[in-house]
């Protein structure tokens, strides 16, 4: 953890907080805080911070913070995931979490009952995302959309989720690589879409294409979605940074 | 599994195999061959080819095989990697199967409890790999090394085990992006080191230096081992790519 991070209505009008859950128990196991230590902390969706150890109790740590007075900027690559096994989107939240958007859509080769799996629930989800940002050291919640309905979700819903950008879709036989498209196509924010392990069957691929995405691929290995994600990402965002 | 992994001493003259393990119950189970399915195998450290299923027995499958006469290029990315918490390396042996080697260091932030595991005893890490390179399609199995001393290594070990090409250090406070230090620096292959969750210290940053290791960085992010190596290696992979 590398930023603890405080939801606002934790906050006293003072800037001071008590913490007495995971985070209190972090700060005095591994990170060894005394009274006087100064942490980095953050507001959930605000600013970042820093926090002074006032008090260390039973089980519980008193901070008193201060903000700055700018807003981390919104992290500019947003994700299309054809929704993984349970198993496997459970691991992957946590790394999911320093993201725009999460667009989580179904697909012929999803398996149905993957959609009923409570690692959906935002009360599943939700400490999973919080743990990513503080290892991230973001505060952003990115939000989440859950699509049984990849047609609609293309045709209808995608213009709103993602009104303008780069559209790209992951294709593990595309021989473009996704800093090419980024240099030839400028925009301010990116969105990539990576199917199911079995891949987008023709329908999808042909539909995301006529809907502006760009077939793009890093090598010809088949990955594992949690895999390929971090890999993708990890391409995609040094090609934005590419073009700054 | 995208190839089935068949280790040579278990093939018959013939191209014949029996698989009686994991291979036979992922064949019937999850690929659901039948008699006169063609799959692609694989014989480790050797070439691929396509196998025939000829009988399907209790538990066990039959497939005659055909192995191509070229043997797959062998990966260009050697990864140099302070030992990461056990748990952590459990996770991140399949992902690491398709590089040029692995050699694993002692720094000052691992605890030296991590070299008691068994995780690195080749009993126990071989499957891991094994299984990330059905995963990925391909045949070599990296050699890993595991060194004690992280001085003795870089300054007397490293010249044998990467004679020549690129060395990276990759360091999150570091701007250069790996690409830019890839294009001005052509090399078959790359060496790149990444370090404990806690970072190198300065000696030994000094010392990677001195030894040619140029620092590179992905962004400020402060990432989980494993994610740091996906998405490091994802970049690089990338690089070596573009060069092509």
């Amino acid at each position: 953890v590398n930023l603890i991070l405080i939801e606002s209505n934790e906050l006293r009008a003072s800037g001071g907080v008590r913490l007495s859950d995971a985070r209190a128990t972090h700060l005095v196991n591994v990170l060894r805080v005394t009274k006087g230590t100064t942490v980095r902390v953050g507001m959930l969706d605000g600013p970042c911070g820093a926090g002074v150890v006032r008090a260390i109790g039973d089980g519980t740590v008193d901070l008193e913070c201060q903000f700055e007075t700018r807003l981390p900027e919104r992290p500019r690559v947003d994700l299309l995931l054809a929704l993984p096994r349970p198993k496997v989107l459970r691991r992957l939240w946590a790394q999911l979490a320093a993201l725009g958007q999460i667009i989580l859509t179904n697909a012929e080769r999803v398996e149905r009952n993957y959609f009923d799996t409570h690692i959906l629930a935002p009360a599943c989800y939700r400490p999973l995302l919080i743990e990513g940002l503080q290892q991230a050291r973001d505060t952003r919640l990115p939000p989440v959309s859950v699509h049984r309905q990849f047609r609609i979700l293309v045709e209808d819903d995608l213009a709103g989720l993602f009104p303008s950008g780069r559209r790209l879709l992951a294709d593990p036989a595309a021989d473009r690589q996704p800093a090419v498209v980024m240099e030839q196509q400028a925009a301010e924010r990116t969105l990539l879409a990576v199917g199911p392990e079995g891949g987008w069957n023709d329908f999808e691929v042909g539909l995301l294409e006529a809907h502006g995405f760009q077939a793009v691929g890093i090598g010809r290995r088949t990955l594992r979605t949690d895999t390929a994600c971090i890999a993708l990402l990890a391409v995609v965002h040094q090609g934005m940074r590419a073009r700054q």
